[in-house]
């Protein structure tokens, strides 16, 4: 049986899990495909901590390079966009497949490393950059190959689904909850990658190109993160039947593509609005498929290790039947520039304000809106308990987001409003 | 670039959709991955009727041999497993890959057929077998590559989830709710091989073989179905917490392995829960992955041809780089050997009982589970609105299928019970 020589840089949590996965599950990989991926280098400052795991002797290095020389397969573990980058592009510049679950790095310089790999006739790797375990990469470059992708709904960040997810399940604040999470280890001192969106967004951009099949990049992706989710919201938003996620949203209308990362209110009915707690989840619609989702976790060293390990076998079998680029990685194109801005985009929204309880108010209000061409679908105003304002909150129809920032700007110069508007969008799936 | 010639063998509802997905996105699949799938042959023995696809000039045979002969790719739509075993193996003899749907065929001859395709190097291909357009098998073959699978929950039968489904919301009878599903085109005018669990179980083999590398067939797969299933039954395991569905249970335990099919009670706020109507899902758990979730159309035309082109686009990238067999088939082993007969599966219950309403009647029945080292988890005694009897529901811990049997057998012999007792078997995922 052919055996490939597999290097892993970095012996991290991921490194680590990867590492287990092969020496556990070596034999059935062998067993299934007909090749076995042995661990030949795993390379990493700190060679002494132990990790659990019972790497052969011999096997641990602290040169990258050595790795990169000797080894068949190339894993790049090592996290960052810095080293992480100068170790792909040293394993593609000496035509050795690429293994990786770096997110940040593809979405920054995935143009550069994809030019870099079809230049030296080999692959870069991704499946663990998007839904951790989820084969969420292969089911769209192959599962779905047959389908023009309509739109995309996921799921994206375990951080910010658990603290959504605790928020409504615990009836607590945004604060309460991440300070919580942060003990847990569900969420970083610094949050700010997961809670301002940017983690969901590297994973969006990857996502939409390969539903369209060219490199997007982070320039035309909007985002926006959870921070200014309140519990009110929650059980405002609740009330009317919908739940709030930070959702990826990919679609393409018309040759225009829409890219962006935002709280979303959906349906609580939805399949989607049932994804609870750390786990993830990708919803793609395809003209002949329909909508299929895909569920599990998004995170962690035994889920990465698995879709790392998928991707070591399969270039693993591409090694074996030299049939490098059997599937062409991203092409340049010129589609990004397709890619609306956010004021272009159409979406239906929610409006919370609080307002003054003076008859009146409800009027100025929606006589706005409607100078906007902005369509009302429902009105809930909540008699006041204590306080001189009432809370109003307002579902639109489907508008041009350019049209209702500027109601809203008019909107807040009223004196009857007392808060800054809020909006979020709504999606109905 | 590569064009291959497909040749699609007949042409109903799924060959139809087949036809229409190639030509109208045969532009992207090049684009994705470089080959070019081409139909170059439809057999069928109506080559008159309109199918609504606009198939170009010469394409159309009555032929079925002069497409084998001609085609580098074959897909058998014909179904049945007569003429459809009579066509792939002549592919498979000229050395032809061959893609189909067919699970009740895969199911009853698929050691034969894999032999065949063995034989003759090449390959059978049948995403679209199990789950219509969710890549299922793609996943279990490649995207869960590197874990040992532990369990697969499937529902895997649209027309059962659906009859399920509406039965819940109606508060419908099954024949009621049948006979809509008959009329709405969801289910057969002879629905047996659905509703009797039959589809599932040709489903359920073909997975637990790929998950357990070694083809099963039917012989060791326990097949229940629906038909039984009662709205008062709905109505009080939902009072319980729970859901029936109907699931392809497949398990592995200490080398024992488990293929089931039966009406589950699951709980209530699991994923698995919430697929309702025609939708199917399959739920799989493995060692490094944890639980992850595929979600989809389980039948259907555009469905099915979206998981049929994408084994197309699989051939067609084997043929490109000449890389047959570059996932061996199924191969024969012993394992079924080790399948557990029904009668030694270890599961929860849920027994259903009318008793006469006087004192000392649960003490009998209760004192028999024990005596069968059947524990109780909990019991739900309602009281009587008219009728002499009053219903009785016991909820079980684990225990093995026989011991239960047994005990009923018993509980059946007192003049107390009034009914045959029934019961459902529980899996708390």
């Amino acid at each position: 049986m052919k055996e490939l020589g597999i290097g892993i840089i970095g012996f991290g949590t991921v490194g680590a899990g990867v590492a287990d996965c092969l020496l556990k599950n070596g034999d059935v990989i062998a067993k299934r495909t007909g090749v076995k991926p042995v661990i030949k280098k795993i390379a990493d400052l700190d060679i002494v901590r132990d990790r659990g795991v019972k790497v052969p002797a011999g096997v641990l290095t602290t040169d990258a390079m050595e790795a990169i020389d000797q080894c068949d397969v190339i894993v790049e573990l090592v996290g960052g966009t810095t080293f992480a980058k100068t170790i792909i592009l040293e394993a593609l510049k000496r035509g050795k497949p690429v293994v990786t679950a770096n997110k940040a790095l593809l979405a920054k310089f995935g143009e550069e490393l994809f030019e870099a790999a079809e230049k030296s006739g080999t692959d870069i790797f991704y499946e663990a950059s998007v839904g951790g375990g989820i084969p969420i990469i292969k089911s769209l470059r192959e599962g779905l190959v047959g389908n023009r992708i309509n739109r995309i709904y996921g799921i994206l960040n375990g951080t910010c689904n658990y603290i959504l997810t605790r928020m409504e399940r615990d009836q607590a604040d945004f604060k309460e909850v991440l300070a919580d999470a942060q003990k847990l280890g569900y969420a970083e001192a610094n949050p700010s990658l997961d809670v301002d969106g940017f983690d969901t967004a590297h994973k969006a951009t990857i996502m939409a190109s390969l539903a369209y099949g060219e490199w997007f990049g982070m320039d035309p992706v909007y985002v926006e993160g959870i921070t200014d989710i309140t519990l009110e919201e929650i059980k405002l938003t609740d009330e009317l039947g919908y739940k709030i996620k930070l959702l990826a949203i990919i679609k393409q209308n018309d040759g225009n593509v829409e890219v962006r990362v935002h709280p979303t209110l959906i349906p609580k009915q939805s399949m989607l609005a049932k994804v609870g707690d750390v786990f993830n989840a990708v919803m793609v619609n395809g003209d002949f498929i329909g909508d299929t989702m895909f569920y599990g976790r998004g995170a962690g060293r035994n889920a990465t290790a698995s879709a790392v390990v998928a991707d070591i076998t399969d270039v693993c079998l591409n090694l074996k039947f030299e049939s490098n680029r059997r599937i062409p990685g991203f092409t340049a194109g010129n589609l990004y520039e397709n890619v609306l801005s956010i004021d272009k985009v159409k979406s239906r929204y929610y409006l919370s304000l609080q307002v003054v309880d003076l008859p009146g108010v409800l009027a100025k209000i929606t006589n706005i809106l409607a100078a906007h061409s902005i369509s009302i679908s429902s009105v809930v105003q909540k008699e006041r308990k204590d306080a001189e304002h009432v809370s109003l909150v307002i579902l639109t129809h489907l508008c041009e987001e350019s049209n209702m920032k500027a109601a809203i700007a008019e909107i807040s110069r009223l004196s009857d409003v007392l808060n800054k508007v809020k909006f979020i969008r709504i999606e109905d799936l």
